[in-house]
């Protein structure tokens, strides 16, 4: 499947079509016009047949570097992540996976359920060698460019050996995706005093002082928006409250903003011509500009999209894994990680 | 100290007016102000007589209801709380607490040092009976109204036993506070099934389930800043990440702002124009007007006014303290843990 005769590696994708609130009609539009920006890219769309031959015919047919593969189950978004991984062997999640591990796709692409995506991953692709955990990453936006965020809930309990395998994962990817020569890495904590913290970042710091990361040490919540780092670690459960906190906060102003402008015609003539500028301000912390989170520490490319992505966003996510996949991010982990623990090991 | 002559009872505050970032140069003026809002208030300014004395004259003179207590020591912003409590037995704040233990003031108020007020706060005035950790408590904005929060740092490791303690603080504060009959309380997780989250959160959950509160279950970030749900509970690990995040990416969208309407001459024109709104939009966010938390769980009402406070801050800092006192809320808490205690015990 994977062209030989280009001079630039083909990359190919399995995308789970049926994942997500709005499954195939947001998803097929999304895969469609992601060939049209990667010229080194090949689709594998898994899901029912039917449904995903329809989508294709509505949006003006076939394309080249697209193809279709039948998988007869859908995973719910509530469904247990157990449940799916027994009982929804035929499914576009489990399918498309299957199909990295069977080496005829480079990566997988889901916005199906996060928990069952997760599970089967680990399940089907199996960790790298020496890593206890996978965690989710995403790029956040900050006031110049953008900071990784990990653990963002694949883990809502992390010891501090977790801790800092997130790290050097979270350092390997900002390296490989930003080509950033030493990332700088912070620990999340209630303060930025060595005596503050629970004791798993405490111990986590410890282990980080002592690795070659460049490592700045604790970071406070304020930072991820900000210019002072560029991998934040946390644990998924305050890694995931921290992020949907940065929706709400993101939410609430915005609902500011329209009653305000609302508030009377003056206000909404000035809002008119405020628009284009209001968009731009939008734009830039538009949660869909960020989607595609990384499952790193598997043996191949996961990449999770929101479940209510859009076109635009799913799009992004597959932008994601083509620069994943592209920049070897597994593989690099690999070397990293190996040389990471051999010197945590006893010296 | 307290006036019997008024119908209405006097409250009489002990302010530590050396503590936060401005000292007196901020707090004097605040004190002065307070007093012409509140015609039932008392204030007792506890630091340096020289300086106080000197900012009273430089804003104009002594006014009546204002009494100045002299300290000779102040703890500093970053002292360890152990060597606070130890050797700065003269300082604004412990004699600020004194003064509440001694029953010459009703609350107090500073902007010090979080760990040392907490941690000379639970020693001079204790901890209400059957509680074992007092929390920190603050209004976050929502897009009606408000949400109280807790803990926001003072425990960064909590059992579920104290995260149910924190929901009854919470509940009774609220309903004190709003005038809400019963306030809706959840309890911060990583989704809202009853299978996600931590352990904690969990029994913490099951605790909740059979208390009478007003308990709607888990809530998650996003929640804080929407119209769900009245008090939210977590640890103060997770509390303190989610307020600096929020912190974070207000601070991240007021430069999205200024950088847009910056951008070239007319958005500098439409943004003259917006001017008034876009104010407007910042003061409803401002963390000025949430200023003061309330340290839940002693014997008597104890306020943290940020550190960085302007006058106007302190200011809604001291109305809070008002407005607990006028209500009772340790008494209520006090008479309401007992009820709590007595039903979860073994039945």
């Amino acid at each position: 499947m994977t062209g030989t005769s280009d001079k630039r590696r083909m990359t190919t994708l399995a995308i789970d079509a049926m994942g997500g609130d709005h499954g195939a009609g947001v998803i097929v539009p999304a895969a469609v016009a992601a060939l049209q920006r990667h010229a080194h890219l090949e689709l594998v769309l898994v899901g029912d047949e039917g449904v995903l031959r329809e989508a294709l015919e509505t949006g003006g047919g076939h394309p080249a570097r697209l193809h279709v593969h039948h998988a007869s189950q859908i995973v719910g978004m509530d469904e247990p992540p157990a449940q799916a991984l027994r009982f929804k062997k035929d499914s576009s999640m489990r399918v498309a996976i299957d199909l990295v591990r069977d080496g005829r796709a480079d990566a997988c692409v889901s916005a199906g359920n996060t928990g069952a995506l997760m599970a089967t991953a680990r399940y089907v692709l199996k960790t790298l060698p020496g890593l206890d955990r996978p965690a989710i990453c995403t790029a956040m936006p900050a006031s110049q460019g953008h900071t990784h965020m990990l653990d963002l809930g694949a883990n809502v309990e992390c010891s501090a050996e977790h801790l800092a395998q997130f790290a050097v994962m979270g350092s390997i990817l900002a390296t490989a995706v930003d080509s950033v020569d030493a990332p700088r890495v912070g620990l999340l904590n209630v303060g930025a005093e060595q005596i503050k913290g629970n004791d798993q970042v405490k111990e986590a710091d410890r282990l980080l002082r002592q690795s070659d990361l460049n490592y700045i040490g604790f970071v406070e919540g304020n930072d991820i928006y900000g210019d002072r780092v560029d991998v934040i670690v946390c644990d998924g459960f305050v890694g995931n409250v921290s992020l949907k906190t940065s929706e709400g906060v993101a939410e609430l102003i915005g609902s500011y903003l329209r009653q305000e402008f609302g508030r009377n015609l003056w206000n909404r003539m000035v809002g008119a011509l405020a628009l284009p500028i209001l968009r731009r301000i939008r734009e830039r912390i538009d949660p869909r500009r960020y989607n595609g989170a990384s499952l790193l520490g598997l043996q191949a490319t996961v990449i999770k999209s929101h479940g209510s992505a859009d076109s635009v966003s799913f799009g992004h996510a597959i932008d994601i894994s083509v620069l994943t996949v592209d920049k070897d991010v597994p593989e690099r982990i690999d070397r990293h990680l190996e040389k990471y623990l051999a010197g945590s090991g006893p010296s």
